[in-house]
């Protein structure tokens, strides 16, 4: 993790004056961001998220408390050193085992911090030891301000995606090759696991092979269940690629011939699923987006199936704003780019069909084109 | 994850009373955990930290609000139910949506809710999420009630790190056939990864390799570095089982011939690590296991160069109480689990040794066994 000098692209140096910007405008005296997504968006930066502090402290635009600054516990520091978050301008503060590595947050600081925003994803551990060391502050969270700048990607970042969405797109590829009756979902992950590494990855997140009763759990992981004949299998699956962008890409595949009504509904799945992407533009909102995907499932009579809502954002993690929800009236900007995965899940069987999009200046950019026709396998 | 009903002896069905006691012992009137180490302890269930709130509420014995019951996204509920949580006869509590979950725990717990201990890696988001749904509620960190419980293993949880530990030392008994002048640390790290699985865990958590200079970064990752004859190789790897007990052993090895400086300081090395693990017994304090690796190092002048405290508890975290640091005053206790890890990293290379220890009755168990004996490597 964070050996090598991130590119430049993908890490502009004026992220952290945009940060202190977004601070400010946001009404926060400072961001403290902990390793996680936050902390690699704006510095390049993997760290290591240990029980031991380390924290990016941007202070907002014209406040006293200077440029931003990099605690770290001191043997962290070769690894910040060499991730290149040093030729930001950023001061690299190390701190010793018996140190209060809060205390120097506050020490720079000063007493009258104001609200401060925390990483969303920071430990309770560090929430209270900075609310302790903080006491004058106010604490929200940072994607009050952060949101904004992470949720529309830089062309960049909508390259990385794309070739994430390339991967996972050639992993699915190889998906009906593993997919036999008598093997197990169990035996499946793990030949998708080893695709995912071997074209591109550089981590696993996940692995779902939902085979027929467990295609209608949305969230089911994988099992030792042997596959079937007539079994619907969803397969969600994504990682991480070495740039730190996600893919996250589901398909539905069948062995042998489907049951008699699942044909039916794959077909309003795969309607509802394309009318979703065809609603997203500039200016429209997530919840219309949602309501895209679930509009048409509902008029087919499948709308209590469709338990889930319809995506969710992507980038540095895979699940982050905006969240394709109803009551989220967030408006699509270009360079959003979030999930687009409804299901339904009538049991004893389920589909989803999954992809990653960008809203663009014209409209949707797909970022996974594996084929989306139902995929009868096992049969020849 | 989370699929198979826990194994009895890890995790008994009084866990949750005792753990509503330890909460009233504390002054806490509840706990509030999300997935992790905690709720997997209490329950079994390996839940996935999603943005979607999962959260067992633990009342304190006593008080009104009742029973432990489990807060769980609907998609999330087969799964939970999977789990086994269900059995230890915890209410399971499906949300929808457009539900505010939050509200839902502040609604049973009642508004005089008083002290609640929040799991120590909870997210920020739901930290303060908490904070304004239980605006009368004072929170602490729910460590001080369960650190108690979870520090002092059973013998299952003994088992369980027994046998992480001897998968571990498996790994490393392979790793010389690995180490060869001309490989990256990055070629390495990828053999110990495929091992690790192979010798039974269900998940890498780390493939440190940190050869030559990079041996003196204690958390050196790994990089693209060409090993050399004469490289000193710190390799610090680990795993988690499927129990979800962690392993954690590192070696130092030597490609050809060490350093002129290496074997002496070694020497010093392996021998404060054998000082510390002998020093280990019921009522002996963490701190002063540390002052037993540290002192023999000082006083062969190699002090400066020993810059991390000697240990940190493991169990279901790679890293939990106790700490073996100085300033660390707790007792042992048996069925206590941590490591000993002494290091020496002078520059241009440095060695550290480490095992994961027991304390029992009689003193100290250690779980790693493979050789501490300066292996040098490829010169054959």
């Amino acid at each position: 993790m964070g050996s090598s000098r991130p590119d430049s692209g993908l890490y502009p140096a004026d992220r952290l004056d945009l940060a202190a910007a977004a601070a400010a405008e946001a009404g926060l005296a400072a961001l403290l961001l902990t390793p996680g997504p936050d902390l690699r968006y704006l510095t390049g930066y993997d760290a290591h998220q240990l029980e031991r502090l380390t924290c990016l402290t941007v202070p907002a635009a014209g406040s006293d408390a200077g440029r931003p600054f990099l605690i770290v516990p001191r043997l962290e520091l070769p690894a910040a050193q060499a991730s290149g978050a040093g030729d930001l301008g950023l001061e690299l503060i190390p701190w010793d085992e018996t140190d209060d590595p809060y205390a120097l947050v506050a020490k720079r600081l000063g007493p009258a911090a104001g609200r401060v925003g925390l990483s969303d994803r920071m430990w309770a551990l560090m929430v209270l030891a900075f609310r302790d060391a903080l006491p004058g502050a106010e604490q929200v969270l940072a994607s009050a301000a952060l949101r904004g700048l992470r949720m529309r990607k830089n062309p960049a970042e909508v390259a990385a995606l794309r070739e994430a969405g390339e991967a996972i797109d050639r992993v699915h590829a190889r998906v009906p090759g593993w997919l036999r009756a008598g093997r197990t979902e169990r035996q499946v992950a793990a030949d998708i696991a080893d695709a995912i590494l071997e074209e591109g990855h550089a981590s696993v997140d996940f692995t779902i092979v939902a085979s027929g009763p467990n295609a209608a759990s949305p969230h089911h992981d994988v099992s030792d269940r042997v596959l079937q004949r007539g079994d619907a299998v969803v397969v969600d699956i994504g990682g991480t690629m070495p740039s730190g962008y996600c893919s996250d890409c589901t398909r539905t595949y069948v062995i042998g011939t489907p049951p008699p009504e699942f044909a039916a509904y794959y077909q309003v799945l795969k309607d509802a699923q394309h009318a979703a992407c065809a609603a997203v533009r500039p200016g429209v909102t997530a919840e219309a987006v949602d309501a895209a995907a679930r509009n048409p499932i509902t008029a087919a009579g499948y709308g209590e199936y469709f338990v889930h809502r319809t995506g969710h954002g992507i980038g540095l993690e895979v699940h982050e704003d905006p969240y394709i929800v109803s009551g989220n009236t967030e408006p699509l900007r270009p360079g959003m780019a979030f999930s687009i995965e409804p299901g339904i899940y009538p049991g004893p069987h389920g589909a989803r069909i999954e992809d990653i999009v960008v809203c663009t200046e014209q409209g949707c950019e797909r970022l996974n084109n594996a084929s989306r026709e139902l995929v009868c396998v096992g049969d020849r």
